[in-house]
């Protein structure tokens, strides 16, 4: 499985070599049972597997996750996932209540009152340094290998207090690439949760309040767009009490919400 | 509803006003059944109704619509479709077939062996004239007035052969953008099936397997993607039939599938 995929463009009627993003469809198995299909770059699957079963509440925990195996088919990619007992009881009394019906959009989501998870606030912390957003932005292009390659697809990374990115991953899928990045620093061990102000996460995307969601399920106190968030995105970031940043430069941000828990330090 | 949402932003420690754009939970519903979710711009609600039960191949023709309710709570809005017996049965057949699963991402699928739609090739047709996109990409940026005001928002146009756009429609969601363009053209009674060389689609994201699925199945022989389509998005187009094109700006554009159907002619 390849994330590059080479073929013969025409520009000014020449012909000429290009590199274009892979997008395969993605299934996600729990113990055995179809839960969901998704369009996404075949690369970095077990972050993938972890980030989405974590961020879409599927699982509370890493240790949850007993087994990830990947099949490839013609048709596309199977993540097989072994979850904890408990876990796979909540999915499917969840499932039974959808019995007959399709969801689209939102994982697992087929009327309206299922889109809101109940999600606990964040708790205050200390202040985020934007300088080191900032920073974060300076670094980030370099690893965008894939988009290096290709333009199309997004990326998301940690970025430390200290300025200083990690996890950074990329997919044709904002959501997706959100996704594996925190399936990464699960899979590192490292837990947001313990410390809301100890991280932030970096998406070279929009702000949607799908993202949002995601990030404070796993205790991320900032997230920074490059990009502008949705209204529902601001809103969402004010009740669960995460600092959302947009057009996020390397000199430059607005502050949607969360002004007064950020340090507007200089880059 | 408000497709545009003002409120107050920082930067640079300065409190100012800013304009987000709305972004809602939107059920679809047919025949009182409930479908799929998405998270949409809350604005052409008939036309992305019309645009995704045609391109999502829930109905094969506009007259299979039979009325559309927009129906607003808190929790989001719904639009109540009514749609033809038969539709509704081939849909009730697929729907028993998911029964105890849901779907993510793509509408309505939940198991690798769904993702494909079969489509038919699309016929061979005269060659469309990129002078003509070029056109459209330069008159398109002024009549995006979500976009203009937020920064957050995708838009889609049909432009014809004289490079004259129509049909802007604007959303958080590139493939809403999409769905919206082609409700909106066919409830004007516009089928590009008809004669698939007369129409061509404007679309400001990158291009996905499934815009070019969508635009396919409504007859559009020609999309172009201000950025990058992905490589199954080409293939899918190679097979057919459609032309794609990526990278398209004022002056150029990158052909990805279809050269030698597209007239070269400099803009």
């Amino acid at each position: 499985m390849k994330a590059i995929q080479r073929r013969t463009v025409w520009r000014d009627g020449a012909g000429r070599s290009d590199d274009l993003a892979e997008e395969m469809p993605v299934a996600f198995e729990y113990n055995g049972i179809s839960h969901a299909v998704m369009l996404a770059t075949p690369d970095d699957l077990e972050d993938f597997a972890v980030g989405f079963s974590l961020s879409e509440g599927i699982v509370a925990r890493r240790r949850d996750i007993f087994d990830i195996g990947i099949r490839e088919s013609a048709a596309g990619i199977s993540l097989q996932i072994e979850i904890a007992g408990d876990a796979f009881a909540r999915l499917k009394a969840h499932r039974r209540s959808l019995t007959g019906r399709t969801g689209c959009g939102l994982c697992g989501v087929e009327s309206l009152d299922q889109v809101r998870r109940e999600l606990a606030p964040l708790p205050a912390t200390k202040p985020f340094p934007l300088a080191a957003l900032h920073a974060g932005m300076r670094s980030l292009p370099a690893q965008q290998l894939v988009q290096q390659a290709t333009g199309a697809t997004h990326a998301a990374c940690r970025v430390g207090r200290d300025g200083v990115i990690s996890h950074v991953r990329e997919d044709v899928g904002r959501h997706n690439a959100l996704d594996k990045t925190l399936g990464a620093l699960a899979r590192d061990g490292i837990d947001a949760r313990i410390d809301t102000g100890s991280d932030a996460l970096i998406i070279t995307s929009r702000a949607s309040f799908e993202m949002v969601q995601k990030a404070a399920a796993l205790g991320i106190g900032t997230l920074a767009a490059v990009s502008a968030p949705t209204a529902a995105a601001v809103r969402l970031a004010d009740k669960l009490n995460l600092n959302l940043i947009g057009f996020l430069r390397q000199e430059s941000c607005v502050t949607y919400s969360g002004h007064g828990t950020l340090e507007e330090v200089k880059a």
